[in-house]
């Protein structure tokens, strides 16, 4: 059966001050009405029973996860005591998911990216199950089409491809390799070259196949992660939770396993995807009015152009004469920044550790 | 007896968000620890005793006065029904210290200027006292030696002089004629003709000369405001107050009285003066780092330079890649703007009656 693992310990220092260490991005209305966790979840209406949700986050944030996340049963919320990447998180979430189901399939995901339409995102992911059904010994991975030479992504290069059928489904390939975050000049190889697609952190894979990946590759971090498991139902839980997860390696999924396994397709993603990897992003997805202005809360704009404004209804923010600027008011605290220096932002968390100012982090 | 007329009825809009209609300007303490009419009244220390300063504000703003002047008796705490300008206001100031004070000497000031040093101040006024003291019938005006070709403020042409005691004491000049807030051109050759001061809005005169020249000008306003007069110490006041000051006309002094009057004098201002006309003049006063930003309150600027910044200590503002900016944060409203613009932020008042979001005004 289909099993979702939403992997929710990010902690989108891109969005301070709406973004804080206790309310990441992914718990934030940044695209609409309902958090970009909640957008995740509702996604698989349809697709994963609400029993096999399952749901991974820093500790800390569960009491906000479980309020956001009502439907999700409480056996199916997971709290890391430390942050370790997306390898150790996705090892425990197989082994716990084959305790009660041996021939589990995982639909690992993000719970901070935009995909629509969902049907879409739906209708991929059961692609990528038949594709495991078929081929249980095959990793699946989604890549997305390079709009423009992002420098900010892993890139993957399609090989020979794995199946005909791109009119109903989307196209897959063998994967011929993962590759960094490259360097502007090498993006622009990459789009030229027209084989090469985003890597979206989006799998699908049998759980059996990729512990016997991690088994080959993290064999320290899997026996760590055996402990955890075989205490999980025990009063030990949380004790040896915390010693031995705090004792593994961080490291991510790509570099621990992908990018030395030997049977990796890609599936080319038939929906409309969006990392929101800050404010301008934000923007995009909420569409602006005629003087290029984006505004979420209560504003009064003077003589103002290509501006994002994010506060709320309780508080006013009047701009005037602005061009290209960002203003975010939260309660204790505003940041007011050029957009140009948009992808300095996560700057700011880094000052504000260093003057000791851990009340606004 | 020297007698101190602070006139603190305006409304400062210059300075929203800071300044409000419940808070403005005069009451804030834009330059330093104490707030501008604090700094008026602590300026007349050793000049005026404290028995015969009277504040004259609106009448809503009576409780924010008493509470910012301490030393200033009941007695002399005059709140305004409604706003008529500065010649009704002078004219019922000096009705009211005749009653006690036959032989009265009024010095007349705005409550929300700059002026420093005190003693410099003290001294200037001490000299008009004397003048009228000697020219009874004599109408004593202070002006600003212009540093640039202001077109915000009113000039008085110099004539004659009055006195050569200018080593010790200030300049002294018949006035030769008022001018009206000038185009830049004027403004111009008005700086370069050197004979040229600004009108600071500060007079001294005996409240008998004032009151005879608002006889001779302005009789329907004279008559009115004595009738409040003589109902001051009635159980009538505040009814007669109210229908009699709302039937007057608003007229300034200089507009109804100083442009008429055959005998002014104008005393150079021996003191630094400024009328904070905006945030950059705020900024003046208070200095700036070696970026060139001036901040009030708790911030972390990140390649920030020329910006101003006023928020408190329980907001912190973070400002990235501004130039040239202005941040005004207050607990329910917050103004972003171009420096440029900052003779508009007065539209922003407007805007807000407008859009009738009376709660921000």
């Amino acid at each position: 059966m289909l099993h979702a693992i939403v992997m929710a310990g990010g902690s989108g220092t891109r969005f301070w001050p709406a973004s804080r260490a206790a309310m990441p991005k992914q718990l934030l209305p940044l695209a609409g009405h309902r958090t970009l966790i909640q957008d995740t979840v509702d996604r698989l209406d349809g697709l994963v029973d609400e029993q096999r949700i399952m749901v991974v986050t820093a500790s800390r944030l569960l009491p906000v996860v479980r309020g956001q996340l009502p439907q999700v049963p409480e056996a199916g919320l997971v709290g890391e005591p430390c942050k370790r990447d997306t390898a150790p998180c996705i090892g425990l979430a197989a082994l716990l998911v084959l305790r009660h189901d041996p021939q589990a399939t995982m639909a690992v995901m993000p719970s901070d990216h935009v995909i629509v339409p969902a049907e879409r995102f739906r209708m991929a992911i059961r692609q990528a199950e038949a594709i495991v059904e078929e081929s249980p010994g095959r990793l699946v991975t989604f890549g997305i089409k390079p709009t423009y030479p992002a420098e900010s992504f892993g890139y993957i290069q399609q090989g020979r491809p794995l199946t005909a059928e791109t009119v109903l489904a989307a196209a897959v390939h063998a994967v011929a390799r993962f590759r960094e975050k490259p360097p502007a000049s090498v993006a622009e190889e990459y789009l030229a070259a027209g084989n090469y697609l985003w890597n979206s952190g989006i799998f699908v894979w049998k759980a059996t196949t990729i512990l016997e990946a991690l088994a080959a590759h993290q064999p320290e971090c899997l026996e760590r992660l055996k402990c955890i498991a075989a205490a999980w139902d025990t009063d030990q839980r949380d004790r040896v939770f915390a010693e031995e997860f705090a004792a593994i390696k961080a490291i991510s999924i790509d570099y621990a396993v992908l990018e030395q396994a030997p049977d990796v397709a890609v599936i080319e993603a038939p929906f409309a995807w969006d990392d929101l990897g800050g404010w301008s992003a934000v923007a995009r997805q909420l569409g602006s009015d005629r003087m290029g202005n984006t505004i979420v809360g209560k504003h009064l704009g003077i003589d103002s152009v290509r501006t994002i404004v994010h506060c709320s209804e309780d508080h006013l923010v009047v701009t005037m004469g602005l061009e290209d600027m960002l203003v975010v008011h939260t309660p204790d605290a505003t940041l007011v920044a050029d957009r140009a220096h948009e992808e300095a932002v996560r700057r700011v968390v880094t000052e504000l550790e260093k003057l000791g100012w851990n009340e606004f982090l």
